[in-house]
């Protein structure tokens, strides 16, 4: 795969300048999360679940049971659309139609395949598992037999998309400037909270919990 | 409408128990932000596109250029998907298996009209301008002629949906329990951060700001 996941469908028209097509940028946005809307057709109909994924290269991994509905027909290889958006702040200009939103949007285009051996199947729940929790893998009671075996693996490839961003100050047309109206950016942050503990047991808070604590996105 | 906007393909597979169907959940979770994914079939393949909505009882508007895809295409009517998701905490179990999200999601069914006279239209974006910060509209320059002449609204009656919510603790096997795992939840929370002043006019923060300073989602 090139550096460039720029295609036809891919390219951003409303606000061309704000498209960007290469990997590391599509990459970054990705590596904040861990959770993905995915859109397919069943029936000519759309649909949106929103699901987690885990990253590797350009594979994004999702998991499920095999009795679950988007497991299912996204492992027919039908096409799929992925979205993953921060909503990073309120950017309010002096003109409504000016108002806008500082955000870090991806949409990618691709198929997926599911996953069959038990050994490709653990390599991705791994990387899925990387992607909530960095650390955890080593922590947890990794998947037993009858585990793997009701749990569905696709492994969607990344055949196109782009990201879309937007930063900075509101930007009004010359004359409204002069108006007497605040204008300004409201940023968003989320933050991790204090873990709440499950369970008596006197256990230390493991380095994988406390590390992500300091996390913002 | 009756308050239930369940149908057979909004109804949750997946765990039941958290499907909601009630319109005053679904709209409590609509009322959280501006934000959604709308998902629309174009030549038989799916695409994702996040933008901003303002809804008023069981109807969501979008505006958007005049030139956009989006706009285009959901204007002729066609099957669209919403989607709208929280995601409010990491949910670490003993057993990798167990490990799940603590989330609000909605999804909604339905189809779209463009709304054509200037008064509806002005109707619509008063409704979006609140839904995005409650009291802009009566600070900020409104819409001219113009500006409203470039502007399309669509108006999206929801036929179907549902919300989908997980909350509390991570859940066991029973006999994990024993393990010297940690496990518990990690919650995040969105703030909004202090604002950021465009330009060098000396005007008091509006009050439709200080208040959305509170805000947590």
């Amino acid at each position: 795969m090139q550096n460039s996941i720029q295609s036809k469908e891919s390219t951003v028209k409303r606000v061309p300048s704000r498209g960007h097509y290469d990997k590391e940028t599509v990459f970054e946005i990705l590596n904040q999360t861990s959770v993905c809307q995915v859109a397919f057709v069943q029936n000519g109909k759309p649909f949106i679940i929103p699901t987690i994924y885990g990253r590797k290269d350009d594979k994004l991994y999702f998991h499920g049971s095999v009795k679950s509905r988007l497991m299912n027909e996204l492992g027919k290889g039908i096409d799929i659309c992925i979205n993953v958006t921060f909503v990073d702040g309120l950017v309010l200009a002096r003109s409504l139609f000016h108002h806008s939103m500082n955000y870090r949007s991806v949409v990618l285009f691709g198929k997926a395949k599911l996953i069959v051996s038990n050994e490709a199947k653990m390599e991705a729940l791994e990387i899925i598992s990387n992607q909530i929790l960095k650390g955890r893998w080593e922590e947890a009671r990794l998947p037993n037999e009858g585990e793997l075996k009701a749990t569905e693996i696709l492994e969607f490839t990344i055949e196109s998309g782009a990201a879309k961003i937007r930063t900075g100050p509101p930007k009004d047309n010359q004359e409204d400037y002069e108006l007497d109206i605040w204008a300004g950016v409201l940023p968003f942050e989320t933050i991790v909270n204090s873990p709440i503990k499950d369970g008596e047991k006197t256990l230390e808070t493991p380095e994988s919990v406390k590390s992500y604590l300091q996390k913002k996105f």
